[in-house]
């Protein structure tokens, strides 16, 4: 059986994990609806739905910072994916920095 | 200023993307409410919300499958966390394997 996301659950908005295929750095923390996966499946370029906008939002197309789809993985309750990419142009984040996740909360 | 993750977006679930510090292998997508993650803070030990129980899941709690805490990021628009931890026991996955993200969808 082949394996596909279930747009039935989270509201048809499955979280996407991106994440630099050789640096394994996590990069950003996106959405995709079905229409976003098939465009991501069939364009090879990390396709998401923005949830501020509320449209299909093709990473980079403005900015140059598209990211190239090496590897999708799914989890145990194919309700989440995990793009591996090669990220293009400066970085995944609208700040200009590497990655969105660029900030440490302080633990003690 | 303080950084801290904002409840008021996302309906007050954030996702929690869960990383092995060493490897940069991600190991699962969860949510966490403000009370997981005040938690997880005090604790150190990572603890989200169970969408399918509703309730505060300290993960591993039965398994002894638990993920210490080795460094909490924030991604820029503050409704994304990533946890660096260390995993015990055999993995993050309740089927048994290491990462929840085991499998690969076939790309073209």
């Amino acid at each position: 059986m082949e394996i596909k996301p279930n747009f039935d659950k989270r509201g048809g908005l499955l979280p996407v994990i991106t994440q630099d295929e050789k640096s394994r750095e996590v990069l950003m923390l996106a959405y995709a609806n079905q229409e976003a996966y098939e465009l991501t499946l069939k364009t090879g370029i990390a396709t998401y739905y923005s949830t501020s906008r509320n449209e299909i939002w093709v990473k980079g197309k403005t900015s140059g910072d598209t990211q190239i789809i090496k590897e999708i993985l799914i989890d145990c309750d194919e309700d989440a994916l995990l793009y591996k990419v090669i990220q293009q142009g400066k970085g995944a984040c609208h700040t200009g920095e590497r990655t969105c996740f660029y900030r440490s909360i302080k633990i003690n």
